[in-house]
């Protein structure tokens, strides 16, 4: 797979960038977890006055196998289905990233049957949906090498095209299930822990998504031995799914070229786990757009060390949590560039 | 004092809202509160297809004879210095306001000392700060009534210039301890659980903080009785500030014109609670911007029901938690306004 180098943001630029965060007119940390996200703005962007400009969000698509286990609330048709409902401009996502002021990509890596042609419609099938994960790797390693590279190019291209901020989303019926057994693997967690209800299945559903999720696990760990430890490549090509990886391959180049990025639910969030897996400074260039309903999604922010900065009990993907967190990292960079100091302003401080 | 008509929302507009959000292209309640927030916006404009357009935020403010008591980290004329900085643009409502597209306007209602001319400062000082509450009443009952039309005239003159969504903010050194007396009497709430660091007292000014609020109420209740049960108006200029009189009219005056209203922290939302208070169809038309780390902030939402949109530890006011929710209420709108239902989409529904 082609190489990623991803720089660290400077201790330095946080120091001098918090320095300036103490000056402004306020009670110092009075912006809360604003501050933080200011200051981290503008160490990504290496200077004191951050400022992002357009921003896009690149949702990756595939379908899952597992979907044959009856995990879903959801026939599998309906990843495709939902495809074309993002390139009419009907889907949720369209609607908040317009409010946003964002643009959105839509990444093919694995959608079972054709799709229409749109110029927002990056074309990279790797295959027609994984392998059931209950009883087979979901893809090959090289499937999974294939995916996170067209997702690589989904980035560059959205950046090439103006974007100075970028999320990455999914759709794929059954992907939360997916997500459960690469987090449960990647974290080595239980998968009870890590199983959601995803869009909303009754209890029975529920019961066979943990048995599948149960079973994909124990089948990953008989042949790479502890999944903790094991090549994250690997994991993510016997349990992930394609638009999983497309998923750390937007992260993965997004970092490299700088840009600051915003983690969506659990099946992006479990993307963004991989990238950092496999270039552990993709983490300075994260930020968590929410914490969903799904149980999953706590562990891996909390194993990235990323704070939501949205709460509001959402559990739809499409990379709209991820999206409706741009304004607050709008606001938060114009804050620390914008802002007058005590003395500029002629304000007593209270020292 | 000048009467409001405030109209409650509609039931069947909630119901019709409603309906239509549970056809949308997305699994149901998968955008979590945000859901809720569109439906009301929708009854609010009635309409299935609510638009926000242009925002503004009142940004109230007013000295607080309180301040004497050293109950505050910064000096009393901080105030002031302030509101230059907000006509100034050199303050942290400034920045979010621009992030969001929205208008700023400065309300002086009480104010010490000259303020320069400037267009978006609305010149309406009823007194030059309130009486110290540990010794006196705030206001006379007249001048509370000023203060609250001067709110009203402000939000008015916001709507006429075309805000369909307003924000009140505040500014006014020594009002959290006035909001933190006006709560424990409004609410019936010891002193000690409504009183907090403000923006970030010392041990020492805590605890004399504590001691003004319990102080201010029990003189207070020594002339007006139980004041859970007493004339909301009395009890705010007994323990109000001229800067929460405002903004209950900002609030009065915007829900009787049909606007949304978005809450900022805790002296704001004492401000909410008092027009909740006078006209409780207000309630209707706010949505709480934040949860702000004051304790008893935490206890006017839940007193108002009110969930609030972000939990980012801010503890700033001038309307900041406020505005920087406006675009997450746009994207409420935009969600129930513009998505394609399963019928329209073609996209299977799992009924």
């Amino acid at each position: 797979m082609e190489r990623v180098r991803v720089v660290p943001i400077e201790a330095a630029w946080v120091e001098r960038a918090q320095a300036r965060q103490n000056r402004l007119t306020k009670p110092p940390g009075a912006l809360g977890y604003l501050e933080a996200v200011g200051v981290r703005l503008a160490a990504i962007q290496e200077t004191l006055y951050p400022a992002l400009g357009k921003g896009a969000v690149v949702v990756c698509a595939a379908d899952h196998g597992v979907s044959a286990e009856g995990v879903s609330a959801y026939p599998p048709e309906v990843t495709r289905q939902m495809v074309r409902n993002f390139l009419a401009g009907g889907a949720a996502i369209n609607q908040i990233a317009r409010a946003a002021g964002a643009e959105v990509y839509v990444l093919d890596v694995g959608v079972r049957g054709e799709l229409p042609e749109h110029p927002r419609l990056i074309r990279a099938k790797v295959r027609e949906g994984t392998g059931n994960i209950v009883h087979e790797p979901a893809m090959r390693l090289g499937e999974a090498e294939a995916a996170i590279e067209a997702g690589m190019h989904a980035a560059r291209r959205a950046i090439r095209e103006g974007a100075a901020l970028l999320a990455a989303g999914e759709m794929g019926i059954g992907n939360t299930t997916a997500a459960s057994a690469l987090t449960a693997g990647l974290l080595g967690l239980p998968p009870e822990a890590v199983t959601g209800r995803g869009t909303g299945v009754d209890a029975a559903t529920y019961r066979r998504k943990v048995l599948a999720v149960r079973r994909a696990v124990a089948r990953a760990e008989a042949r790479l031995g502890d999944l903790e430890r094991a090549d994250p490549l690997e994991v993510l090509a016997g349990l992930g799914g394609l638009e999983i990886a497309a998923i750390a391959g937007v992260f993965l180049a997004g970092a490299e070229a700088g840009r600051p990025l915003v983690v969506d639910g659990f099946p992006a969030t479990a993307g963004a786990l991989v990238a950092v897996r496999l270039a552990p400074a993709v983490r300075d260039y994260l930020f968590a757009g929410h914490r969903s309903l799904e149980p999953g999604h706590a562990h891996l922010l909390r194993a990235l060390g990323l704070r939501p900065l949205l709460e509001l009990d959402l559990r739809l993907g499409e990379g709209t949590g991820a999206v409706l967190a741009f304004p607050l990292l709008r606001a938060a960079a114009e804050v620390l560039a914008g802002m007058a100091t005590f003395e500029e302003a002629g304000v007593r401080d209270r020292g």
